[in-house]
């Protein structure tokens, strides 16, 4: 324990021990029951004598604020009345110094808060039918075969699989990727692979690397939320092109990139998030030229470009890379399991090392243990065993979501069935508001993600992003038919005079 | 298989198919005796007739690059003449795209770059006895407790453990945190911890949150090599205030404030890196002042805070903080295991939300599985033994330590007895140079980090910053014996005429 002790005061030093104590349990700090430390423990470590100490506890014990258990020691009493939350003198809010009250003027993340205000609204209801995640699902995460993987290499490598491991990853495991890769057409060498702690890792380090303030990207509108909030935190200005049922519109491109000048081609090519899209083969040729031709790197987020159920596979834009334009963002949190944060990217040229360097200084390195856990999956084959299951139980899924769309929505509610990823993109009948809608679904007891967070803009529109990936068919039709139900409500209600959303020149 | 083709080219199909894979394979990115997909599931997945695919892989195995086995399918060769290294069209300097060149004009990192190097020199020879690392002893990680732990969690609460989990952190290791750091003299509530991967993650996110390119920022010097390169990153301004026996001179502060205006302070009062000095209570209480009066926030690096042999504890700055000036970051890696990733930090006010928002934009969370195996190891006290165990371990290394340097190196060394930590700072006899004497070492079968390495200015330092912690007594004996014979060598040369570095007014 160490109490800040000060020898100039002229207030006693048993005194300053007892006060400080005493704020620490009066204030929760210090929980009923704990044990303080021996007398003898905290004059030596304190530096002062052991009476010191003895009395400081005493008065302690005197309020009732702790209790001597004879042969055991002094604990804080069960039965103080505690102040509810932290110190007062920590949430006074105008007394915060003056770079403190800076950041308030900082409102960042919409996306993100936003969600976890609706998410947290029905987490504790659990009839609540959630198409909102952004994950597969856990009932067919490999726990078993993880679990076996680290208890093998914690008793074969011991502290060994506990270092910090090679500043670019896990050689084995970049090997494995680099030949996963090479496999699925993206010719790719273990030294072009840098793991990272997750992909959102991998976008963070290309977009710190190469955007300053007031920079502009060109990223599809609508697009990841957790990409939208990483370049807000970076000030950069997004320029949205649409996406159709092709992808994102290419052929807006150049006529964008001559107008606004940006530094990077922010894109999800392969079903997309969130509209389920992929983008055609004659659009990523045309984008890739385009970046070329005007100088504009491309970071490639391939979060689930493995997770096709049909339809032909089209290259990714890193495979049609003649050298250096593409860098590619993967991970396997997605199909394998989110708690690894194990993610990668790949990238040539002087890019590479710089990424390397600002990983370095941002998290020295992400879990060896979870590499090498990783890699063994991947070498026994248990993550293409994973994967071909989830590619089978996830089809089931999505074909069972655009069954129960087509049997309970009303007509005008529209959407393109998407040929892998997990998500599905819903556009709601007569322009009704998704953010509407919300309040009105959870009741019903279902829940999405509105689609206004997926727009740079941020305006209510009349989308909302399904996950079908994680229940089972008959929930998954109970979920539509509940929300077909909001639909109906919300419907009423806008015959009612609610203002619906105004019906744009939107895209799906 | 995502081949990359070209639908409206007049290269027909089956050639651009058989081309594509000849490349792979013979740059080496399709490794001998690679399976090839069977030719109707490519021939699907690329949406072309299986002749198309049959015909080129006859191209291929006409040319010998790929050989069909009965009944079991197509595989590369085994013998195939491989280029070395990665695809030649993706090393040519000249052809990077021109935001890639412009990456060259952009040097970082010379600390951990330099390290590397030299670290690198001598990895592979066993003989070494390395006083080099950043690390506590291997040996003593807990390995199989966390073992068992990751079982038992798997086991129980299996997918549970393996989702994104809570943004600030696991609850109860949030908890669990607060309570040893308010029985340390530092009052902290659980909603003013935030998880981060290692104590790394702390230190970046406050620096990204707080910093522009060229805004000062006063760091000791010597401080962190982790921290000059994550500020070098950041294009900011280092301005250094010395160190004695007490810590960073912070009577040299307010000058310092006056002078540069920086924008943050960073210090490591305790057990400081390199030099191993603990900054005096009177200074902690100036330095929390002047942050005050001179409205700057200061950022304490406190890294093995926990890891103390003799003397008297001072309070933590934060312990001082009279509410919200100190941002604390702390880690479980030096103590408990680097592997882990798990670090937090402390801070009230508004930039607490602040820095939960950008640790979500660089990498959405920390693993969950790592959080509650931790969480656990402290709930059963694993922590806390390990703790007192690696103190009395670390005090008998530090004690072999000094009394070899006392023992075996020559007059004109000094040295201060650090009392905790991991690090002894050593300064050399007649100003030898360091990264002069480091190759003489290594031939010797010794390292250590050179202290130039330490240093915001870089230049060459008559400093070597030695790890005690890592090796038996007797090794460290060894260890000490062969720098003493390196110095004694250096010490020649100088006599014969190699320039030593100029002894300037350096510090401890």
């Amino acid at each position: 324990m160490r109490i800040p002790l000060n020898r100039d005061s002229h207030i006693p030093m048993y005194r300053q021990i007892h006060q400080f104590l005493r704020e620490q349990i009066t204030s929760g700090a210090l929980q009923p029951s704990t044990r303080l430390p021996a007398s003898r423990d905290l004059a030596s470590s304190l530096g002062v004598n052991r009476i010191t100490v003895t009395s400081a506890y005493a008065e302690l014990e005197a309020e009732g604020l702790v209790a001597g258990r004879p042969g055991s020691g002094t604990y804080v009493a069960s039965l103080v009345p505690v102040a509810p939350g932290p110190p007062a003198r920590r949430t006074a809010g105008t007394d915060w110094p003056l770079w403190q009250q800076e950041m308030l003027n900082r409102a960042w993340l919409p996306s993100a808060r936003e969600l976890d205000r609706l998410l947290e609204s029905t987490a504790t209801r659990p009839d609540v039918i959630s198409f909102a995640s952004g994950l597969g699902a856990s009932e067919l995460f490999p726990v078993d075969d993880i679990r076996k993987r680290l208890h093998t290499i914690l008793r074969r490598d011991g502290a060994g699989a506990l270092d910090y491991g090679h500043r670019r990853g896990h050689p084995p495991l970049r090997a494995s990727i680099a030949q996963i890769l090479t496999a699925q057409g993206i010719p790719t060498h273990p030294e072009h692979v840098l793991i990272t702690s997750g992909s959102q890792q991998g976008l963070s380090l290309v977009a710190r690397l190469l955007l300053r303030p007031g920079d502009a990207v060109l990223v599809e509108s609508p697009t990841y939320c957790g990409a939208i909030d990483l370049f807000r935190s970076l000030d950069v200005r997004l320029v949205g092109i649409p996406v159709d049922d092709q992808g994102m519109q290419a052929e807006q491109v150049e006529d964008a990139l001559r107008r606004t000048m940006p530094r990077l081609i922010y894109t999800i090519p392969t079903f997309h998030n969130p509209t389920g899209t992929c983008m055609s083969g004659q659009r990523r040729r045309l984008l890739v030229e385009l970046a070329g031709r005007y100088n504009v790197p491309i970071l490639e987020d391939d979060f689930v470009g493995d997770l096709r159920y049909d339809g032909r596979a089209q290259p990714a834009l890193k495979a049609l890379d003649p050298g250096g334009r593409v860098i590619y963002v993967s991970t396997f949190s997605k199909m394998l399991m989110p708690g690894l944060r194990v993610g990668f990217l790949v990238a040539e040229g002087p890019v590479y090392e710089r990424l390397v360097d600002l990983k370095r200084v941002s998290d020295l390195a992400t879990s060896n243990l979870m590499q090498w856990a990783l890699e063994a999956c991947i070498c026994v084959g248990c993550y293409q065993a994973h994967l071909r299951r989830a590619c089978r139980v996830y089809r089931r899924r999505r074909d069972a979501m655009v069954k129960a769309l087509a049997r309970f929505l009303p007509s005008g509610a529209q959407w393109v069935t998407p040929q892998g990823g997990l998500f599905l993109w819903l556009r709601l009948p007569n322009g009704l508001a998704a953010d509407a809608l919300y309040p009105l679904a959870a009741e019903e007891g279902v829940t999405f993600v509105p689609g206004s967070l997926f727009f740079p803009g941020g305006q209510s529109q009349p989308y909302v992003r399904l996950n079908f990936a994680r229940h089972a068919p008959e929930v998954i039709e109970e979920g539509v038919h509940r929300l077909s139900r909001a639909i109906m409500r919300a419907m009423t209600s806008q015959g009612r005079g609610v203002t619906p959303v105004p019906r744009r020149a939107v895209v799906v």
